[in-house]
């Protein structure tokens, strides 16, 4: 059998870029199996050259600069596995398809934001830019919708696409522990980044994945929309409590989806059922479900980090190429892909779980649901958890379904409230 | 922009045919998008040709013979959407692949049968067959294990593969009503066989789909193994209200894993746990499980079947073969795909569950159990059930875990006994 031969190049060798090589030397065989052709890691690059690692490499193969491998006229295929949203990351991708190497990357801040920027200039030289590892980990999220429901048309994603967060939150449940303690043991782990995990739990990195899924699933560009986004950060125990008392679950969900021919992009806490599927997503799994014509509801789920299901995504992104599969990375070409106008939130109507922190002294109660009436907001359910010892109380409160605008305004009269002792926390209720 | 121009022709027009030919002409401008293609439908055949159908087409491109759209120099892909596993089915796919024409079918039979003849047929022809909606029906789960999951090595794949099964064992709990009423309004709903359910629900189905799954997943030959495979048809409501006293709930599984280097395909009812993921997909979802390296444990959730999610299936076959992506249609090429000696079954090891009808006269629970001591079978636990106005009893049995070899025995043994009403309904336990 008479091979073809293809050179690598790998940009960044922490713990995916590690994996990725060595997972690229063991499976050698498999994919000569599967795409008849041999590849050869020809290039890798990291900050570091001396630093130890856990595989071998010729000393002839590390270059200092990784631009140098973006302009290698013996290299195929280029890896980014730094990770940054624009710089030394951007200047890799831009250099080697301009150069027309493919290039594949976990990157989901750079794809979310140069995404549309990077695929015309893949489709201009006619070659893949490929990034199945930036949403979904080792779901094969991106390939399903660009492949499997390549003609549905799909008009809503909801997705757990934060492992850290989802970690959090599920240990805060079954733990019984508070959110910094959770989040010390994530650190300590490796779910969560040691110095900074900030991107992780206010909502961004869910965030960028939303964007991508919405410019794959509605062939539309990646959207620059301000979005509705809320992280974990404010999220205590006893939310978690409450939330299992009141029958919910609290979950990060990402979601996009169509409304009357506007998108809607949002990322923030929700309360689900505790009885429905993403409901039952726990620890550093991820989920998405996704409502498409004609095939219905779809729900995939799997292991949302790490470098094994990350390096299976770029794997996946690799034998796609070898297969000759040259695609549009965004499914449909640059040019046929709209631009969406965004949906106003301040519409968007639902119920809200309130926990309102207030001095125990006598008036407060009739205080507090004063702002409410006065913002026409109806209550459905009112639980208030005295704490003697500490002069305060806790009031939680369900609202009956309203817009989002008058709950903005709610929020703004309450903390205003001199009964307050902190800023209210709230959680949007939501029926998936 | 130029566009590619391709034929297509669809043989047999049932709801699923009906479905795709209007699918085909409303997606026409979102395929040419995406592809670059403009597709026609150049042949149709189907038994009647004057059937009323739920759309127009001209009569000139109707064939009589649907051989002749496989011979037809002017068309480049075929549909077989008939459904036999041999005959007229086999031989419109054969006679397309000899003459260089892609086929896409949705026939789990004949690709559990012929797949691998018909592989060959492909591979050498250097055309597609593609079968995507033979397993899981919406569920991308082929392209799934070939593109997305591609690289991983996969050690098992556990599914709910059938639609029928499941929403019969879903309804009857839910319904708390009898195995012949739901079976009835199954067929009343289109979910069953009207005439001849019995491929549904005695695991024939679901074997097929198994078959097909472990060739691509292992990379092996489709197998012809004779497996252990039981149906759903002597479960009874008292079973099923047994298993939820019991923290279980009964789902018909296709099982195929890699033991020892062995080969384990299987397809049975299974007690699961109540509070796993695969005991909460209710009606006639599908859901598949797969476990991979380095990926982890993937799940993949969708509706199984009827003329969307199907459909859907087709049409993302249509795709890939329109965007030039040729590919082995089990992934690997045939001379490559090896044979896999199958595990013998008599030493899986389980628990039993056992519902035994027996005369309710005293003695009866000594001469059972002694059955069970005769067999070291050991008894975790005993439920006796009495039915005096019948004079009958149930003894429900949970045993600790033995051998597939020594149940056989125990059952044959049970079946002598001069007690029992009727033969022993048996269900194994399952830890999935």
């Amino acid at each position: 059998m008479k091979y073809k031969k293809i050179n690598i190049g790998i940009v960044g060798l922490g713990q995916i870029g590690s994996r990725l090589y060595r997972e690229i030397i063991f499976k050698k065989r498999d994919i000569e199996l599967k795409t008849s052709t041999r590849v050869n890691i020809l290039a890798i690059s990291a900050k570091n050259s001396n630093k130890k690692r856990d595989f071998n490499f010729k000393r002839k193969i590390f270059y200092k600069n990784p631009l140098h491998i973006s302009k290698d006229p013996n290299i195929d295929i280029v890896f980014e596995l730094i990770g940054y949203s624009d710089g030394i990351s951007k200047k890799i991708i831009e250099t080697a398809l301009k150069n027309k190497k493919h290039v594949i990357t976990a990157n989901k801040a750079l794809i979310a934001k140069h995404g549309d920027y990077l695929s015309l200039l893949a489709e201009k030289n006619k070659v893949n830019l490929e990034f199945e590892a930036a949403v979904g980990g080792g779901i094969p999220i991106l390939r399903t919708i660009k492949d499997g429901l390549s003609t549905n048309k799909i008009n809503k994603v909801v997705g757990i696409l934060n492992g850290t967060c989802n970690y959090i939150l599920s240990q805060m449940e079954t733990q019984n522990n508070s959110f910094s303690n959770v989040l010390k043991r994530a650190q300590r782990l490796g779910y969560a980044e040691p110095r900074d995990p900030i991107l992780d739990l206010n909502g961004y990195d869910t965030l960028a994945k939303v964007r991508i899924l919405s410019a794959l699933s509605f062939n539309k560009k990646v959207s620059k929309n301000i979005c509705l986004m809320n992280g974990i950060e404010n999220i205590e125990l006893e939310d978690i409590e409450m939330a299992k008392k009141l029958n919910f679950r609290i979950k990060l969900l990402g979601i996009t989806e169509i409304i009357d021919g506007m998108l809607f992009e949002r990322v923030h806490p929700c309360l689900v059922k505790k009885d429905t599927y993403i409901a039952n997503i726990n620890g550093v799994m991820n989920a998405v479900i996704l409502n498409g014509d004609p095939v219905g509801e779809s729900v995939l789920q799997g292991e949302g980090a790490g470098p094994g299901p990350t390096s299976s995504a770029l794997m996946s992104d690799l034998l796609s190429i070898l297969r000759g599969n040259i695609k549009y990375p965004f499914g449909t070409p640059f040019n046929k892909r709209k631009k969406i106008k965004p949906y106003d939130s301040k519409f968007y109507l639902n119920s809200l779980y309130l926990r309102i922190e207030v001095k125990d002294i006598p008036g407060v109660l009739s205080s507090i649901t004063k702002v409410f009436a006065k913002n026409k907001i109806s209550i459905k359910n009112l639980i208030q958890k005295p704490d003697k010892k500490n002069k305060k109380a806790s009031i939680i409160i369900i609202t009956h379904e309203n817009y989002e605008k008058n709950y903005k305004n709610l929020l703004l009269n309450l903390s205003k409230n001199k009964f307050l002792i902190k800023k209210p926390t709230f959680i949007r209720i939501e029926k998936v």
